[in-house]
């Protein structure tokens, strides 16, 4: 009625399936695993898939016990429930991308958020800049992408070099991967700000979601 | 006679009390649970409340000890010995509000505080700007606050919008929740700051006790 | 030949136009008014329209006399030289809106930026969250729209709102206006990037013409 | 009608007055001279005292050749257009502090504008933490006032010691007075939200109107 | 004959004693537990007395094995090897104060340093700016010390207020205590760094060794 | 009476004399000419010498109409009224030194302030570590000093070195001279707050006069 | 073929042998121990050295199970792979310097990454500047280097001094040792990068491995 | 005698230009046109280059008075006075690099430096990542380069790109290119000491200089 289910400690947002094309997804940092739980049971009556991002294992486990059909994709951190699919269409691909094997994390929270929503995704790991012809030998695929997510720790350069190199949107997903003066993904977050790339832009540091969300979005539009 | 009890390791202020119209809170962060114990006995001499924050299981279990009177808020980690109860005036309310489930504990230590104090306290969780429609939805609760407490981490934005909505004062408390670059509750606290709503002050990061003390106080105002 | 023209200080992509459907745009700032004047001389020999982002007026000047069909946007300090238009496509609209009054010119710099590459713009100035009924009064608009380009300073709320109101991509420039804690944009930079409204990605402060550029990236695809 | 008057480039909030009993103020950084010509002399139609802020001499030339009522606040870069006066209750003092001389256009700032929002209002200067003589030669002042606005740069440490000798809502204002480490307010500004008095509220640094505005709004409540 | 005992992973700086009237102290943090027990032996040759710094209960039990003499100062963290005492000189006292019992463990660390080096030393504890009765009730003891160390966390503000009161020198250490936008003791050290006090300097945060060495210095000047 | 003299915008502190054994000095920075010269001229009619930090020459003028007696130091922007001048001990040495020669101005503050309180100061200017030599070839110098003032930029690493080398006091004072990641004198503070020499404590960037003053009140103690 | 083979989660860099004279080396962290030890694997059937920084006891007992010829050393966290050693060049020595007992990991890293790309290594530990005598007593060794490695943390002066004493190139490495203001590094961070001496650079904060590498390719010059 | 000449400002390093191979530099910034002026005069006696950094036109004319041979490089910020030279080695080469053509004063101040020192230098101008294939067609100069100095603002990125490319040591200079999110530079810094390419160290902000002197320092190593 009010356009969202009151639970007290929370009210989940029925509207915004309408709305946005997909439902609330559950951000797990500081929410109890029974709250969560709680939250899950609730929208497991909706027609829509579901999503939380950043889930210990111990909230897995508090879900699946009330909500069977969870599956659980540990190192995205990610809990799914899955209802009817949507059939993708496979010429509009949305390429995820790392710098590193560290970042395939957050890459792969992007990439599952994106297949959820009903598109085709490609996967490019471990081509950061300090060896562009790793990157340069993917130019087909680069090319063939109508969206890409660029994810990043350290210096985050890979999004400006793939910036240049497409006509397409570029969605920048700086990680905390690194060390010393990386300070937790600021620096690969101030480069990829201060792209001088076009059609780049950014999202917090390890939002995969985020990222995946919005690439979903745009691979939408016709 | 100086106007403090003199522990060595701690001056319990007796003058306070009268000035502040509250006993002086505990802040437990840095002392152990032996000396927390201690200040909570020597101050259960007299006739006011006490208020223990940011208080450990393991402190609880001490104080408990030596206090048995004492009560413990798990998740707003408050620890409270309560003395006669002051009834609220029904019609001057302290509204709590949170941006989301997470902001809960934060809310709680401010809620808490403002009803030990002897103030009507409502809450409303889990509105947070990015679904405008939850807020709006509560308009009538909203209007009817004497003072409003409002708990936000990430981009902290509730506190403009609900300070553009009341012609009452708004009590910004930045929470650390949040990842990225949250920088653990800078993001909200520098939103809050720049809300160019008017009526609008901040506390300190995660200080629930401090901004339901200053709810209190200014609801006491006549 | 080798996707590029060479002026010695600087070299002219033009292999970008192709690769990005737009030309080069020349960031003036540190670039000496006749560096300017010379690329945008030569720039002119193509066919597709010229940009110049911060150009000051003696730039203007400068670039004027070698090339007399330059014109001057100056609060938002384009230097623009049009080749042959392109019809835009009525029903794809790429809104832009602002916060304040004081956001405007990096508005403008996003709007403009859009009509040149063949897009229609509308815009909305002064609906800052603070008086959000300013906001809802224009909800047609918001929700007609294909793209949103939300300019921001201060606390910078109002891309979360917007993010929450629609479900297509919405594009968030932090303004540096405001004072005190706005630290230059920061404040409104960290709010943005912490939004929990899905759909939301960031450029870089006062980019107003990355924004506008990624805002006709998006808007032509289908 | 949508609550607020069309200027193109600027909404006027008419429905802010009813709504927070004073009318929306001006913010002139980053409007032109004109732009707030416009907007005051709009404003004038209504019957609310309008009040400018951070108004440059120039500013103030424009704005007085529309609207010759009009009268300027040189040190404070205060624009006033004064309307019927509210008589004050004289026994509801707003006291304005400063710990230094620098501080007093800050100051200013906050007590006009609570003395248009029809407070009285009693001032206090010069009365920092390292000569706290002067401050406590003050005591009766300090304890007969109903809300304290306290502007302090450098450590500001006042506002910590205010808190403690009050049982009044102490509003802090940090000030970008001071040198080297005191990065424009910063150092003040996290004294400030970091006292460990109770009551103490915080706004942005130089925010004098913020503050005075706050304190008109607290001393309001009865 | 260098002026310095090698120990291949350290230099004892055998010299110092002399230049410095106080043997080189260790600090433990990042040297293991062997480590400093071998730097301990060797140091134990010597005339001097030995002082550890930062040293965990595990690195006590590894120096205690080689050198019974030590003991350990557990909250203060340091390990002591007395050897031939110093009759301090009762007329020049130096005086540790704190804001908080939080702060103590700090103070203590400069208390034992100014003590080791033959100083008499008083305390004060817990006399926070909030409450600034209790400060002026100590007023005696204050003017009669000859050199003040001041630990302070959160806003730090004690330093400023002791530093007007008299006139020998002020050693102010911020302390990491505290929450939110303390920072880890950054607000402490910003307040101290720009307290307009004269008198006043700063040491490291929560450096309670640098600050009694100092102390011990200053107070052997005659 | 109070202890202070009432301008109305400044309380000048006459019991500061008494207090610290040296009259108030002005921070003109944020004060208007006239408010200077007004103090200056109260505080004329003490028998103290005066002392007016960061002075510009506009305010010198206005000073100088009021109290012909002002003197004006340029590059350390120093205005100054002497009275009866005090024999400074030859024995009791403050050595005043720079890193680099862009340092002095600084230096120049610190030593006219020491001066002024009646020591003997020695200047030893642009011996920065990056040319060891250049300092230890002043070794006898270093080592006569009672008290050391050492004045840096960039690195600010002099500080360190000079504290190794002696065993009385040395103020460190960072500057802002440097550029890049200078960070405005950031980079020397931290380098001098992190000192690991026993006997360095600092005061706040460029602050001279802060640094002369400490050092006099050391060198008076005995 | 691409120069590169393809592990899926990690792409091992075939070319950079050839191109930079040695192995890609593996950054651990982040990485799953499986991960490294696949890695590891493929490497091992090339004529390289293997080199992986930052392994944790847990990968290097994954790394052993698959490649039983891996050593670990355990303080410099670093998996290494021996084939064919070098001889190195007696006469070209590469110095790896820590200012205390503390940088002696970081300086492993540095020095084994050296040593295995077949270089002649020497260390001195523990010269800080604090005491300069013990450096000043190396001075024979220090002029002896033609490329020096200086690891420090704090206040990261060492590297100013040796650069000055020096012709030959310095690399700066600053680590995370210290505590309070040293910010994990980066106060040794913004010291090196500020230093005055001509010859030094710098490096990430903590990053031996950077380091090695960096004086491997210099000293292999001719 | 003590390897310096003493001007009382300042100390002329006489015994570096043996050390380190090419007399001190004088960085103008702090000091007074005829500070400058004096200490190249000074300078003059000797045979060796000078070279004066950030030199303003002012203080050439001041130089350029008391010393005629002084020539000045406008963009570079640069005086110089030449004598004898040395013929460069026509094999080994510095190649001197940017992103873009507003970072070439920075670049040319380090190439004229690396020349003054008697080496070859090439410069590549305009190559940022965003456009890789003008880079990638200088393949030919980047590989014959023997030493290389990458000037790169807003992200940085290309030191890494130009790191990942070559087998040489790379300098990397970040520049203050850029504007919102690159603060001065600090992006840059932050990139490029995150590069994950081996053989890559870096200076300070805009520090050509310090760039071109290590250059030379590295490229005279045989």
């Amino acid at each position: 009625m009010n356009g969202f289910d009151e639970l007290g400690f929370a009210k989940i947002d029925t509207q915004r399936a309408e709305r946005r094309g997909f439902p609330e997804a559950i951000f797990c940092e500081g929410k109890t695993p029974e709250q969560v739980a709680q939250i899950v049971k609730k929208m497991d009556e909706g027609e829509n898939h579901i999503l939380a991002t950043r889930a210990s294992a111990e909230t897995f486990t508090a879900v699946h016990k009330l909500t069977p059909a969870a599956e659980y994709h540990e190192s995205a951190r990610l809990i799914v429930v899955r209802k009817e699919e949507i059939i993708p269409d496979p010429d509009r691909i949305i390429l995820v991308m790392t710098a590193g094997t560290s970042d395939i994390p957050v890459a792969e929270e992007a990439a599952i958020t994106s297949e959820l929503m009903g598109h085709k995704v490609e996967r490019i790991f471990d081509v950061g800049v300090a060896g562009i012809h790793r990157l340069l030998a993917q130019q087909e695929k680069v090319q063939a992408a109508n969206v890409l997510v660029v994810c990043a720790g350290m210096e985050g350069a890979l999004a400006s070099v793939v910036g240049g190199l497409v006509s397409k949107p570029v969605i920048a997903v700086p990680t905390s991967v690194g060390y010393g003066a990386s300070w937790n993904g600021l620096a690969a977050l101030l480069g990829m700000l201060n792209s001088c790339a076009a059609g780049v832009s950014v999202v917090n540091i390890d939002n995969g979601f985020g990222a995946g969300r919005l690439a979903g979005i745009i691979n939408s539009m016709r």
